[in-house]
């Protein structure tokens, strides 16, 4: 049996790190299949490890490992775990980059988790300042070998929840905010394109206090250098602005609230 | 069967949409070698995408398939297709990238173009946003697992049409441009190394009114911090500064001049 | 048989290079598992090449084939070789970047060196601009494909030597230098941590004259801002910044004075 790693580290690629986990991961588990979902997260980014586990997992075979490396903590007492979840596995630190990624679907559907504790599933030595090589790197590649979860290491029922930020109803007006940017300069939100479904008739945004269009059903339905929303890739809404970048156009940050209303619904409506 | 697929785009590695499109591609052919041409494209370098293929696709195996996104028109009526040429394959939008890999010898070899329509080798949810994922990535894995061309959507005659600048005799004067920089600062240009042959006796080269050495057979030829031509690894004249950037030192753009004239012949020999 | 094959170069991944060797190796051994480095070596780093394969070499399966290109000399007199040692193998340029990354215990294990001028083993057409593709990444490939060692070429028993900067005592001081720094800003140095059990009791640090924290277990002990020196992952002394870059911090660059001193000694002791 053998199985997909994916890798999602801070660590960059113009040090090595990566490739000694992957050569780690090779020499317990030769026929692993291993793809890079990311190694530029910004160092200890937490919440864009878990952003690219949301938008990568539900695209991956099942059994797949998703082995996670944002770790500030790296030879503290802060625990190393591995979860069980919707047929697949997740690797990394106790510091809530795993459970952020637990979407409620995944929430629902049940996971078991473990420590990484059993010397057997490190690697002989284990540093104090390389635990993706030394704890990470093994435990995925003997998971995705066909090792056990529980072979690993003593259940864990209490990880470090990290829950990423949502939506809420204030008024009519659904309140959220941006997350992240994209390479492109579109601005990730916090709220589902889901929610856009329980809003009656068409839909106003704003960002920062700043009206912009759409919803779009597409990026060329833009106008050139203009921010607009649409359903992003992933689920979310985001702003994009067509030809050009929504992050430079609205000098915007992680935080920036956004909020959209219905547009069927007049604002004196609420007196 | 299976195959390698090499990936080409311009979503660069900071997101985890390449990692996303290759979970795609190993839920459907978990046996596929996957291989990254360059994810670091200018957004919308079409001409970009085609100097990647070009440089690439004669090095790879029998039966490869070539998946390019540089995609300014996803969401867009623009068509998605995939060619078979040179028994290989290339997967991606239909805006001229993948025509425009097309060399004299593969156009001579005959190619069957598609568009990629039929919904059982898409996700059977394909968003406006994200071709890559939902339609090209699923395309190329299952060519790659041995599907027909022919099953994946109805015959594309009329590919939009990318031609690559060229080069033409002006008098004795082989005219040609600048077509690109790589990472060394060489300037990559439209001027075949075949057309050398063709040239009597020595050769002198101008950019952009600058004579510059050589032709020179190997970059240790050339004097430190003097910009020189020679015939690039990919069979195009490129224009080199030893122990330097021939980008930086000429201050050039892509579409700057490219003069070759024979030496043998004195230019007021045509009066 | 097949085996892992590791790349590291100075070809960065915005142009299609690295990918282009990819497609030269499954061409001649379609199984191999291809492991990146590092791409990002400063053009001409041979001491960069040389820490990239120290501190990866050790996690890799047996067998595995390190591939190394930083090659100013490419297309000039200088050999293009392989070494067969510690159970693996070593290809590259002969300009020090293999010989550096040839450990104490790997000199002693032995080794075994060819030139790499089989015809049979090179592509048909070798250019004299990137014998990446056209000598190295043939020689790898069949070597991960079985061939044996000697059949690429005649016996090398010179090549060129590249000894990495070590450390000396000096008086009861161990002096070593700055080598290198890592994404994180990390300073890598010229001491292993080995030495630190050559000296009694507690030990004291200074680099380029300022005294620095530790040597720490682990990142969480340091100081916010403060430089300290640890253990790092590659069994070298570094120096760290909790929180931040010791490049920066510090201003230093490769060859700065790293001084360590038995604490337990006083200074004026040695009158």
């Amino acid at each position: 049996m053998s199985r997909v790693i994916t890798l999602t580290t801070d660590f960059g690629l113009r040090d090595p790190f990566v490739g000694i986990m992957k050569g780690v991961i090779l020499s317990i588990c030769p026929t692993a299949s291993l793809v890079d979902l990311t190694h530029d997260l910004e160092p200890l980014d937490i919440l864009g490890g878990c952003l690219a586990l949301e938008a990568a997992v539900p695209f991956f075979p099942a059994g797949t490992v998703h082995l996670v490396v944002v770790d500030p903590g790296v030879g503290s007492a802060r625990r190393a775990i591995a979860l069980r979840v919707g047929g697949g596995y997740l690797v990394g630190p106790d510091n809530g980059v795993l459970t952020g990624a637990l979407t409620p679907a995944l929430e629902r559907s049940g996971w078991t988790a473990v420590a990484l504790t059993a010397p057997e599933y490190r690697l002989p030595a284990v540093s104090r300042t390389f635990h993706g090589r030394d704890i990470f790197a093994p435990a995925a590649a003997y998971l995705a070998a066909g090792v056990p979860l529980e072979r690993l290491g003593p259940a864990v029922t209490d990880p470090v929840r990290l829950s990423l930020p949502g939506c809420r109803f204030e008024g009519d007006a659904l309140m959220g905010e941006v997350l992240a940017a994209d390479r492109f300069g579109n601005l990730i939100t916090s709220i589902p394109a889901a929610a856009l479904e329980t809003m009656p008739g068409p839909v106003s945004v704003e960002v920062a206090g700043v009206a912009v269009g759409g919803p779009m059903d597409c990026y060329e339905q833009g106008c050139d250098g203009e921010p607009a929303a649409i359903v992003g890739s992933t689920g979310r809404i985001e702003i994009f602005v067509k030809g050009g970048s929504a992050r430079a156009k609205l000098g915007l940050q992680r935080g920036a609230p956004v909020r959209l209303r219905s547009a069927a619904v007049p604002e004196t409506f609420f007196p």
